[in-house]
């Protein structure tokens, strides 16, 4: 083995951050946070709570936006953008808007030098001043449906935060729609709730379950809110995104109305859904290893880092000469790449930091390769490599990343469907919580006391009642009186 | 001439806005709020002086924005996203800045139940928030340049407000870089700086003077603001974008330093550019007509609109067939399109409508263009039609879309030369912009009394020396000193 070619093996010892990384078994949130900082995701800001997402990071999101932009377009919605600034008087109309929200809200006192009259909420979520819109904009049945999202930050003051999962400002999309009836309304929050499950699971490569809300835990000013809940691989759940059907609750105290083919005037139905920043800590908790990120290649920034391998001059112009014609092969192909052509850094501390920065591919060139016409390529989903000849590189690269996307999700399923599991009674569910964490699959008799009592005991709360399943009636885990289906608990960020 | 036909003709009384539309001539400002609110662009919002971006103003917004993006990282540069509060003692810690921006800041002093020991500032501008992590991020001359693009909402609490020209709170891309070199830093300034130019003249067709601004009219803690300047069609100057040379200020204050080759420590050199849906307002002013909008293919949200006409059911039959097939062929050219087949509208009101909305290619398909395998093809530009072969359809569109492109950018630029002169007295200048406005190009010895006066008399102000103009030397206007070169001037918005 030359030189070189050792340089193939993981130096662990290299880089400045593998030391620091604890292992996700010993502290997971710490190697959550050293991950997120370290490689360059984002870091904390000065006014506590909120962040500054680094061009590391906001490429990931960009990407992410990018992917679901599109699919919101696709079912019909356009964007838009409106105020960040809404008057009290506003978030105070829907009483239980306000109650869920009034406690977060950020205020704005004072414009220039001029104390307000009214103080201003930092949107924490823009029902309030979206629906003072949509009275205006709504006149006839002519108009209906509105189907608008928007892109944008929204703030919350949150007392316990933590990077891209729970940030006071954070940015987002939320989409408001108002319909005729509500059979239009419900359909339309469920196929919202459907392009989030399509988007978490084929872009991002995490597995969700769709399911309702119970009461306690539905949006503020809803009439029924889904969720699509993933799990991380500390065993804790995840809500990623909410689609809430708000039946005329907004409308009527907006008076959103509109005339019907009878010339009656009837409140509109309404939906809003949303996910946020906060999806790229789900990522970074689902695949991520004790070796750092792994980002699926749909949304990785870079999705091949290509890393010369060299000893003497004369190989160092052959291998960069060949590295040209590598590169060209991926633009060709439409493949998001880097060259990492630092000298100061060997081989070895730049696999190390490439797999901790979580690219999906890694093409080492050395001159070997450069005698044989190829690249060796290592995928960061698992720890395999093989040659790609030159020839082949640009389909047999987009053949890779298509495999590493589906090696991450498949990985993320087996994990998932490993750590949920039935259970019969309370102390089931705890003991079950307890142990290995995960999701715990129990009956519930619908009342709000049951599910309290079971935070009350195991920290765990009911996450969904999943759509995918059918009845399985039988004794509540907790009173034991007839439950007509299981509802899904776990621990939760 | 057929029914069918004569609704080709422009039947003013049909449209429920014409009439509600003011010329340019009569009342300009009236003009152009009633457009863009008409034009379902943007609204006002509750809260003085903030707006509602509507879809259609916001799909143009977005286009703009992808073709700008696309030039921002063609240069190099990257994305990302700084928090939107910034803590007192930052904005304050550059003298100049906080002189500039403290008496427009919004200010959050409560956050959920507590009143903050701190105000917090909704970002104004960001140089502040970012220099502090810079500072943190910046340590040889290895992590240099730093060239980082974030898009974001800003707010600035206003007096006076227009919808998109001056807004308490708008969108726009603030660029900060930092460089080892005030070369580095100035070659990027104007770069950046041209790259505003490309986008404004090529993207939007507004033509432009890129210059320099005066001592009086430069940015709040910059070395040099350089800018472009646009005139609208009521004669007056608008500033489209700026660009900074901030030099040394922010960095010494902040701290902001790299250790250079030789192992010293250097403070950095830094620059910050930014434009602003303040284009949006340039992009009405510039282009728009008595009858409504005209947008610039590149960026219009629809390109081509599509009116079918028909009087039998027969007629609808075989007009919709064929419209199915003209759509396909725009499909397969990527151009945006959109069927207006509303049965309760006449063609000719929405041929009025579209006009008024600046669609710029309509297409007219009646039984005879069925017949004739064509469309009937209007542009908005200038008042001509063409009949378009089906069989050529998608290159001819795509043909006629860059005529239109370019035959805005060329009619813009003759109206603004005609409305360039030269004065040579401090009178001439105010006789030319009091009677036909405009540009005046005018000597300046660069003192600011001078500026002061021309201010005073005309109300208008420098808007740049010119970077294309060479030195032409002569008495100064004001006066009367050696002046080496002319200035423009104008009044503004």
């Amino acid at each position: 083995m030359s030189p070189a070619e050792k340089d193939r093996k993981p130096a662990e010892s290299e880089s400045e951050y593998a030391h620091k990384l604890p292992s996700q078994a010993e502290d997971f949130s710490g190697w959550y946070t050293t991950l997120v900082r370290s490689a360059q995701l984002a870091d904390y800001a000065p006014v506590k709570g909120c962040m500054v997402i680094r061009p590391y990071g906001y490429a990931l999101w960009e990407n992410m936006q990018r992917l679901l932009d599109a699919r919101i377009k696709a079912t019909g919605h356009q964007n838009a953008y409106f105020p960040l600034l809404i008057p009290e008087s506003f978030l105070k109309q829907e009483a239980e808007h306000v109650e869920g929200f009034a406690p977060q809200v950020a205020w704005v006192t004072q414009g220039g030098e001029d104390a307000l009259e009214e103080r201003l909420a930092i949107r924490p979520t823009s029902e309030a001043i979206i629906c003072h819109f949509y009275a205006r904009w709504i006149k006839s049945y002519r108009d209906l449906p509105v189907l608008i999202n928007q892109w944008a930050n929204v703030m919350r003051w949150e007392k316990v935060t933590r990077l891209f999962l729970r940030t006071t400002e954070f940015l987002w999309q939320e989409g408001h729609t108002a319909h005729r009836t509500a059979e239009e309304a419900m359909e339309e929050t469920l196929r919202m709730l459907e392009v989030y499950r399509a988007f978490l699971e084929e872009d991002l490569g995490v597995p969700v379950h769709k399911g309702q809300k119970s009461e306690s835990e539905k949006f503020a000013g809803a009439e029924r809110t889904y969720s699509v809940e993933a799990l991380m691989r500390d065993g804790k759940g995840l809500q990623a995104g909410t689609s809430h059907y708000l039946g005329q609750h907004f409308a009527k105290v907006f008076d959103i109305t509109y005339q019907d083919e009878q010339g009656q005037r009837q409140h509109v139905e309404q939906t809003s859904w949303g996910v946020s920043t906060r999806l790229v800590g789900a990522l970074i908790m689902t695949h991520g290893d004790d070796a750092g990120l792994r980002l699926p290649p749909r949304v990785a920034p870079i999705q091949v880092i290509v890393v010369p391998i060299y000893r003497k001059p004369e190989e160092r112009a052959a291998v960069t000469a060949f590295i040209e014609r590598v590169t060209a092969a991926l633009t060709a192909a439409g493949v998001r790449w880097k060259v990492d052509a630092d000298d100061t850094q060997s081989p070895g501390f730049k696999f190390n930091e490439w797999e901790r920065r979580g690219v999906p591919v890694r093409f080492e060139v050395g001159p070997r390769d450069v005698q044989g016409e190829q690249v060796f390529a290592a995928r960061r989903d698992r720890r395999e490599k093989q040659p790609l000849p030159l020839g082949e590189l640009g389909p047999r690269t987009l053949a890779l990343l298509e495999d590493v996307q589906r090696g991450l999700f498949e990985q993320a399923v087996a994990y998932r469907d490993a750590a949920t599991g039935d259970a019969e009674t309370l102390d089931e569910m705890a003991a079950a919580l307890d142990t290995r964490r995960g999701f715990v699959r129990a009956r519930w008799c619908g009342e709000a006391a049951c599910e309290a009592l079971v935070k009350e005991r195991t920290a765990a709360t009911l996450r969904c009642l999943p759509l995918a399943d059918g009845p399985d009636p039988g004794p509540c885990a907790v009173c034991g009186r007839p439950a007509p289906r299981r509802a899904l608990f776990a621990k939760a960020y």
